[in-house]
């Protein structure tokens, strides 16, 4: 079962996007699943969860995600590119509302001068475009994984709640 | 974080087949990426796993995994017969060695008299064919995904002692 404060942001999540009928994929890489986990140990989730893919390979993040080989060459899995990417498959791919996606090195292992471990970017693709975040977590594994798993779920709502705003504000008009 | 016991499962999974040079790849629907979660938790995970399918809705296991729509419309999501076609989808898809499925009511809605909550299947294809368990669990969500996962990867773990085991004694042959 996945943490408390992650399991909360998601159940402020699920709120928000069954109230407005908008349904949710995911692209995950360094979180491996947690985000999903995190989401779905709300009773509830399938209602608006579709669903999600853990792209622990570039392979799969091609195969599944459709993210292009060009682009993970150009610039490697861990990159804004490549996050965009990932949510734009992942919304595509399940046919959803809104695609989420985080791509970073966990550790301990994997890291480099340019990319050290805890670099993260996540990004959420919807009707009203694009956006991605860069964040350096400096934890060990678990630590990263979990402020990697924080930082989508965060944007996923900031995004959710900004387009509550923006509907409101057309209702009203 | 996944709970320690199943990452001591992953552990003993991850020792086994990056011994044995095995990639293994998954579809989750009611442990919702807590596998994943756990397997990720481990590091060094991505020398033998490529990631997995969480799939939440019966589309995303036609879409993503290539679960036909007539098996699950004769058998319903939570079946063997459906547990056996993703673990078989997760090999394909991935193209991975091993593929291990779980698919399951983990509550507190969704049971009926037929299939209560708690019921879950597990599956494993690889080399040596394809196996299912079904198992009642009796918790609430959380302890019925947790008790899902450790039969997946209690499954998945069998599976790779026992291929090991028909390995020795043919090269001792």
């Amino acid at each position: 079962m996945a943490g408390d404060p992650l399991v909360g942001l998601a159940e402020r999540l699920q709120g928000l996007c069954l109230g407005r009928g908008v349904s949710v994929a995911l692209a995950e890489s360094c979180t491996g699943g947690l985000v999903a986990d995190a989401i779905t140990d709300v009773a509830g989730s399938s209602g608006y969860f579709l669903g999600g893919v853990v792209s622990y390979s570039n392979e799969s993040k091609e195969r599944l995600l459709e993210v292009p080989a060009a682009v993970l060459a150009a610039h490697g899995a861990v990159s804004a590119q490549v996050a965009r990417a990932m949510a734009e498959g992942a919304r595509a791919r399940f046919a959803a509302d809104v695609g989420g996606a985080v791509t970073g090195i966990a550790g301990p292992d994997g890291g480099s001068p340019a990319k050290p471990v805890g670099l993260v970017y996540v990004a959420v693709a919807d009707a009203n475009g694009l956006e991605v975040r860069r964040l350096q977590s400096s934890g060990d594994r678990a630590a990263n994984k979990e402020a990697s798993a924080r930082a989508l779920l965060e944007l996923l709502l900031e995004r959710a709640e900004a387009a509550g705003t923006r509907g409101a504000a057309a209702a009203s008009r």
